[in-house]
Formats: structure tokens, C-alpha cells, sequence
């Protein structure tokens, strides 16, 4: 049997498939009968994304615990408020979720905003994440801090993107 | 209504996440009760990965159509040979299938090992690929034809590996 060994891993860069990536570990992971689940910061609490549909066909939990956010948000400080408290939310499901893998989406934003101190966080993660448990993170601009916590770090990098060929985001692709 | 417009994209790189994001496009489209599908080349037609098994379990159809191919693969004739019946296998369900996501995994290989004529692929997909069809293909060194012709094109670049550090590759996450 292959050994089990908790990855951290992070998904950066500013290209396409840092969450899509994700999305497909928790698609494998479940397949496996591996209790997958996780947070995603910024996304509005009401949103309904297809891979928040999936999450409630499969039976596994992904929260958006966000206000929607948008680099035109109006009330930068409610949103970076969800952000932290997506954070304890997160803390409490890694460490009595019984998860295999979990996921903190775009939480590299909460990190390089400032909102939570990097090395705080990876000494907290260090101090209780369970030693099996896979954690992937995704976001641009990871911090090094991160980088060099983590096990596992690809960079998505954009080559060619349809926007600049005027073509809309594609529901069930993009969101 | 968001317009729908049937997008090829291609993941491509020498870093992890090119399946995987691809997974995660299906999980997601499912999500929204798309149709998704697709054929994986070189992997084993009895192979059983974690994407195998959630296929099965959500109801949709993801075929390997190889022989296990590794680099110190004895037989390359019939590697090859099956390959080229995986692109007809594929190019049935792309026109009549009835698909919204339809995945070429690792394709990129049958086309840069030359078993397949690059050009010859794109101008049948320009004729005969649905208009409204989402197509994925992934694979390294994706020749340059077909990143002219795709509309999304994504490099999974590595930054840190934990194999570098002696892990071994994790079920769930990696197959």
C-alpha cells in the first residue's frame, strides 16, 4: 500500500485552473470514498457555482463564506471581517472535520492583503493540521513564506485567454 | 443568459494539475447538469484511478483507452495502435455524443510523438467538432498548431514537487 502522507499543496499564478485543479483532487479524492471538503473566501455565502451544486449532489461541504467581493467592493472592511472568519471556520474543520482533503480557496488574498499574518498562520497549520490530511490552497501571488511550507507548488500561467477575444466567462467552466 | 460558445482548451506544461484542472471543469459542469465525458489515452483500459471510479459514480462516461504506456514501454507498435483507435473512439463521441464537455486526455503526446498528423486533427475538429462543445485536451509540449487553434490555453508550470523530497505519489490526489 502507498503511503499516506498529508500534502500541502498550492495552486498560484495568474492563469486559469488554480480551483479547477482543486475541484478535480476532490473528484478523485471522492471517487476514493475520501472525505473531501473545504472554504472558499470571497465567494458570496449565497452563491451558487457549479461546483457548489456538485458539492450538494456528492454529498461533500464547500462554504463560500465571502460577501462577493470585487476589486470594486464598497465595504472593504465587512469583506476582509468574512475573510477572517472564514479563516476560524476553516481552523475548526481542519482540525475536527475528519477530512482527507481540504481545500482554502483563494486564501492566498487573505494572506497577501495582510489580513492574517503568513507566518502565524503556517505556524498554526504546522502546530495542528493532521498529519494525513491533504490541504490544497489556491490563489495568486502566494507568498514565499508558503512556497517554501508547502510540498507541492505549480504555477498556472496564462498563455491565451479567451476574454481577449471578447468571449464571456462559460458557466460550468469558469464558475 | 450568458452565450454559450464551445471553447477549446488546452492545458498543457510540465507541472501537475493538467488533468487534474480538467476534472475539475467536469465536476463543475456536472454540477450544472452538463453532459461531460471523455477518453484518456495511454492509461489502462482496466485502470481503476480515483477519476475512474467517481465517473462510475456520477454517471458519466471517462474511457481509458491504453495500455498502461510507460517510457520503458516494450511494445510501442501497440501503444501506438491504440492511441490511434482511442482519436476514432473520440471523434464518435465528439460529433454524435451529445456532450457540452468532452476531454482528450494526454492527446498532446499522440500528436508530438507524431502518431497522429497535427494538422490533420485540427482541421477535423474545425469541421466537425460542435459548435457549442466545450473540448479539453492536456498533455506536455502541446505543438504549437494547436495552441494557435485553441481559444484557452493554460502552462501548469512546477515549482516544488514532493517527490524532489522522496514522497510517494498520493491516491486521491495524483491518480
Amino acid at each position: 500500500m502507498t503511503q499516506r502522507t498529508g500534502l500541502v499543496i498550492v495552486n498560484t499564478g495568474d492563469g486559469k485552473g488554480k480551483t479547477t485543479a482543486a475541484l478535480g483532487v476532490f473528484l478523485r479524492a471522492w471517487g476514493r470514498d475520501m472525505r473531501v471538503g473545504g472554504v472558499q473566501f470571497f465567494k458570496h455565502e449565497n452563491a451558487s457555482f457549479g461546483e457548489i451544486k456538485a458539492a450538494k449532489q456528492m454529498g461533500f461541504e464547500l462554504t463560500p463564506m465571502g460577501d462577493g467581493f470585487t476589486w470594486t467592493s464598497r465595504d472593504i472592511d465587512e469583506t476582509r471581517a468574512k475573510a477572517v472568519h472564514g479563516w476560524r471556520v476553516a481552523q475548526d474543520k481542519i482540525i475536527g472535520g475528519g477530512y482527507d482533503v481540504f481545500l482554502l480557496d483563494e486564501f492566498t488574498y487573505v494572506l497577501s492583503f495582510g489580513w492574517l499574518d503568513t507566518a502565524e498562520v503556517i505556524a498554526w497549520l504546522r502546530a495542528n493540521k493532521p498529519a494525513a490530511l491533504h490541504l490544497i490552497i489556491t490563489g495568486r501571488d502566494a507568498p514565499q513564506a508558503l512556497v517554501d511550507y508547502a510540498d507541492l507548488v505549480t504555477e498556472m500561467k496564462l498563455i491565451k485567454h479567451p476574454f481577449d477575444n471578447g468571449v464571456k466567462a462559460q458557466p460550468g467552466i469558469e464558475f
